[in-house]
């Protein structure tokens, strides 16, 4: 067993926006060459988050609103403005998630159906990371 | 190190429904002969979650309740009816998560005393997918 | 590729307390002289959690005022008395997620400059277990 990694930088024309990377982590893991395991899906920063879910312009709005309504951005935290974005970002990244991890065999990964890889903006307009590593054979 | 795949098929009675899958994971491992490693559980659907929990039915009747308070099913979301469920079981599946990963050593899981694989099901009553990857020596 | 385990032993003074264990989490790293691989950190009980977040004592109030509106601690759980602590804990740990896996490349964590792994303790003043496991090479 091996590893392989590679970074995505991604920079969202809004500040806060859904896409799917699906397409790039199975890029990886083509470049990888492995056949079977595992790979992991990380966001690079305190205000963005990986998730599994539906690739549908309408569940990404669904998703937003709902990310707004369970961790709405708040005059009153605590964190001020040292920190880059509204604490709300950092807590809808915790609710929704930094990272995921994805089983793959024979040479595709393990998604259902409808489930795609997305990454989740919360505070973007700029150069945004995210790594992908890969172990496996 | 090297790898093995497992895959469950869960067919639940009710539409929701939640259930420990411990059991099917220790038995993965034993049949992979690791003695260390990392493993990886994961619904296969978009409509379905995995975490850790505790294995007791009045613990699943709060869960569920909790889950159904945070991302209630409604009427008004955009995602319409191409999907096969409402979207509401997409959000509960990111809130609760798609997916644990479980360190094992000495050939047995790293959990503890009260923690359980819990399989949740949102859209049941028909045949689901869960894989068990496990990374290992 | 090979594994290395390291186990950490945390006691809060108060019943909940955030804490960031990423230094535990690198003087591990460190040990296992692993190069690149991929690592898991895992709450060993049901009523505690890590995840990636900010390391400022006032994003922790933040965070745990979230998590309590969230999931309040109430009476009316059907889980009784039989458990350790309310059910409240379990569906915090469940929210806030158990554990967090982190890549690392050239024998550093692939962390963003904001990120640091936390430790969330929702019933402490006692000896809570904690699973560092790494794959690595």
């Amino acid at each position: 067993m091996k590893n392989h990694t590679e970074y995505l930088t991604i920079q969202t024309q809004q500040a806060r926006e859904v896409r799917s990377i699906t397409e790039q982590v199975k890029e990886a893991l083509k470049k990888s060459e492995f056949r079977d395991g595992m790979l992991l899906v990380g966001a690079l920063h305190a205000n963005s988050a990986v998730v599994l879910g539906i690739n549908d312009s309408k569940f990404f709005g669904d998703l937003q609103a709902w990310l707004e309504r369970l961790a709405p951005a708040r005059d009153d935290y605590q964190l001020g403005r040292g920190f880059e974005s509204n604490p709300s970002t950092v807590l809808q990244s915790i609710l929704a998630g930094p990272q995921v991890s994805v089983a793959f065999s024979e040479g595709r990964l393990d998604l259902g159906p409808w489930q795609e890889i997305l990454y989740l903006e919360f505070d973007g307009q700029r150069p945004k990371r995210v790594v992908i590593k890969l172990l496996g054979e």
